[in-house]
């Protein structure tokens, strides 16, 4: 199975895929961060994080996509900008007919720290280490993304992933 | 001139198409609202709107998109769904190029009404005045873009349209 991870945000956008291999350990295929750049008109930032993550589900074929449950945000303003991504995120996912399956940050803190807590420094040294990663992620974005996706697959060994959320 | 109003909202959202005639009055060319079922899942949801709103964008060839902005949300967890639906509705409107321009709530009720806190019965008696419409559309939401496509129009008219929001 391959998970594509995505860590939606309003400046830089995550992206991670983790695949098992035929040891069944887990293994980056690919990672990155899709840069917006605040002096484009909010209408172009959408059209190039939908059309980069559509190129990226065509590339790289995942099963599923994995996101972040967002339940807060620091204020309403902040939450309209981050869900505009995150709509157009899920609308790709959505166009290339692949499952959604949403996990809350603690989730995906959890299951690659073993603590909910942890920070994104934290997240990004042990998404390292659990695949082998030959250096750190560019951007803490791409090691979120990579954590998200860890964190489905966790779930689907255990069989407890949360899939098409009604949210 | 032919402008399409879109008023996004999480269950329905309205459209309404608004063009100038030949005696330079304003007319109502189609409105109408995009109903979304809280039985379907979200990215589901957000496919509806998008092929719903570029099927409206290709069959009726609006020159320009007009949307309200949004500063303030009940909640953040309410600004986080309505935005999931504004960022694919900015999406439709970049991906068939088409210019987007933004209008305060009070902006738009003030076109309409002339009282910046005029509420949605006030908009859909004067948006169906305004327009010389037989009846009342059959949705607020409907009567609410047409509102926004009006306010466009006004503004245009007095040239200060604020056209690609880097909002």
């Amino acid at each position: 199975m391959r998970v594509m991870g995505i860590d939606c945000g309003t400046e830089w956008t995550g992206y991670g895929f983790v695949e098992t291999d035929a040891q069944c350990e887990l293994r980056a295929v690919t990672h990155g961060a899709i840069h917006l750049l605040k002096r484009d008109s909010l209408p172009h930032r959408l059209t190039v994080v939908y059309s980069r993550l559509m190129a990226l589900m065509a590339e790289h074929s995942p099963d599923v996509v994995a996101v972040e449950e967002v339940f807060h945000a620091a204020n309403s303003k902040t939450a309209l900008k981050l869900g505009q991504v995150r709509g157009v995120a899920l609308l790709a996912a959505a166009t290339c007919k692949l499952p959604v399956a949403e996990y809350a940050p603690l989730a995906v803190k959890s299951a690659v720290s073993g603590y909910g807590m942890a920070d994104k420094r934290q997240v990004q040294f042990m998404v390292t280490r659990l695949l082998r990663l030959a250096a750190p992620t560019e951007t803490l974005d791409a090691s979120d993304a990579l954590a998200i996706a860890i964190c489905h697959m966790h779930h689907e060994q255990t069989g407890i992933a949360q899939r098409d959320s009604r949210r």
